[in-house]
């Protein structure tokens, strides 16, 4: 079987042919034009995929889309960056894609669902993948089918909460894991190391005009910098309360970690596996949980999008 | 069909026969000899059933049991109030009575499961029961399953962490929701309080001789104590913060709670809902989650751990 899939993003929209081992092919890209309107964009996106593709290459339409999306009765309720709002982006489709399956999930939880079937997760029924980011994404894969809770509302680990009266979160909470196991919260962290320690490495490169993110960061670390080993130390702790919280509730056999700073690979996976190992409290010495980095890369959005409709 | 329950509790067992209706008949009571060791217990416990049913009363046994149950191996991994350590009950059960099906699971697991078939939450998928006892024990009931996680070392909802840093627990992290939402904080809290505010009307009557507990608590704060209104007002603000990581990760149809401090009824249920309706961040204004009480009662244990085997 052979799926379209289709991963909608903030600023632009990529998809691809899919098949039933998660190989993608014929890519194409399209960006958003925001002086339209919501339809509009919808309507723009039909007629790439018309141009791009003959109705007889792929038998359905996967879409990962940012915000809150309801997988059920194929709307998106609401999407932030999108400014999208009860789009019935489904009915839509089908008007256009007459007797083609079409199914629609949040991104997150399509991006799981794709490591889950294809990618570093494979063939594992009880997996959460959790993406750093400017917020804090997470799909949670129980029992070998996305988890989406009732009206599709749950799956936001990013807004548990990790320190009561914490810090102030978008959502409106106070203290929510996003607000300290992000990479917005690490740069932030790093910003404020900066400020106590000008003499850092890491200072001294920021003065010099280098941007403060996650790469500086895990790099001067690597090189030695303590105020550096420190930020990260610092940030792991909170990432990984948070990940004994999800081992603690939901026990998956692996947590997949995303987003750019799980491309630190294993100088942050090691980290993370030894204070799991160090604070696996309450249970006799096992292994706690497998720790992984995604593995889908680039296309993991299109291959996640298909994998709704695949396998 | 009719399958024996066994509910095992830290100081003695009862047991009965469950039909299809969740009705129970044929109630027993076996205190638990501590002088015996742990298989002995349970060859004891065996003696009683055959001493008080005929084999071909019931088609199976399900037995719900405090500790680490292992569902899967059917061995009891460790169960601290029992005292019993790797008991392999399943094969024992099972070599008494043969040809019967026998099934284990954790107490907070079976009770959820019971409440989810016959009681509070009958029919509904997605179920989380929280008891606040001793400690913060809890059942996750997903897609009508219930969901242990791997190894069953999951649904520890209890000690997953509320404030980070916060207050030690028994298990070995700090700030466990269970330090701030059991019956066991609450009492801390209020006891806390009337060091404080000795003028106060639950400092009054505790120094009267009053067991400071639940009942005393909510009383004066039914009666317009305002010490006993802050405590449980704070109370209610950790025991909902923790309800609401819950709505944002699992969003299940329904919440319930048990344990003695949930025999409060109306007068805690309705602050709880305020609460979550008032904190309801992030999505669009419509109901967050059914909150109810647990309503088997007293014959709970009985009918959760038949339900393993039932419906």
């Amino acid at each position: 079987m052979v799926v379209l899939g289709i991963d909608i993003g903030g600023t632009s929209i990529k998809g691809g042919l899919v098949d039933n081992n998660g190989q993608v092919k014929d890519i194409f890209n399209l960006p958003i034009d925001k002086s339209l309107n919501q339809e509009q964009q919808i309507n723009a996106l039909i007629n790439k995929i018309k141009d791009t593709y003959n109705n007889d290459e792929f038998e359905g339409i996967g879409l990962g889309i940012p915000g809150v999306i309801n997988s059920t009765t194929g709307i998106v309720e609401f999407s932030n960056n999108l400014e999208w709002k009860d789009l019935e982006i489904v009915r839509m489709f089908n008007e256009k894609f007459f007797g083609k399956r079409i199914a629609i999930n949040n991104d997150a939880n399509v991006a799981a669902l794709g490591e889950a079937k294809f990618g570093s997760a494979k063939n594992e029924k009880n997996v959460v993948m959790i993406t750093l980011g400017t917020g804090v994404g997470s799909g949670f894969i129980i029992d070998g089918k996305l988890y989406e809770g009732e009206d599709c509302r749950g799956a936001e680990f990013g807004h548990s909460l990790l320190v009561m009266d914490g810090l102030q979160c978008n959502c409106g909470r106070k203290g929510c894991y996003e607000m300290y196991a992000s990479a917005t919260a690490l740069i932030r962290q790093a910003k404020e190391a900066i400020e106590k320690h000008p003499e850092s490495k890491l200072a001294q490169r920021a003065s010099n005009g280098e941007k403060v993110d996650g790469k500086l960061i895990f790099e001067t670390a690597k090189e030695g910098c303590k105020t550096s080993l420190d930020v990260v130390d610092t940030y792991v702790r909170y990432l990984c309360e948070g990940l004994l919280n999800i081992c603690n509730v939901f026990r998956p056999s692996t947590i997949l970690l995303s987003g750019g700073i799980a491309n630190q690979g294993d100088f942050l996976v090691n980290k993370v596996r030894n204070y799991l190992d160090d604070h696996n409290y309450g249970f006799p010495p096992k292994k706690v949980v497998n720790i992984k980095c995604a593995s889908l890369g680039y296309n993991s959005g299109i291959i996640g999008a298909a994998s709704l409709l695949l396998g």
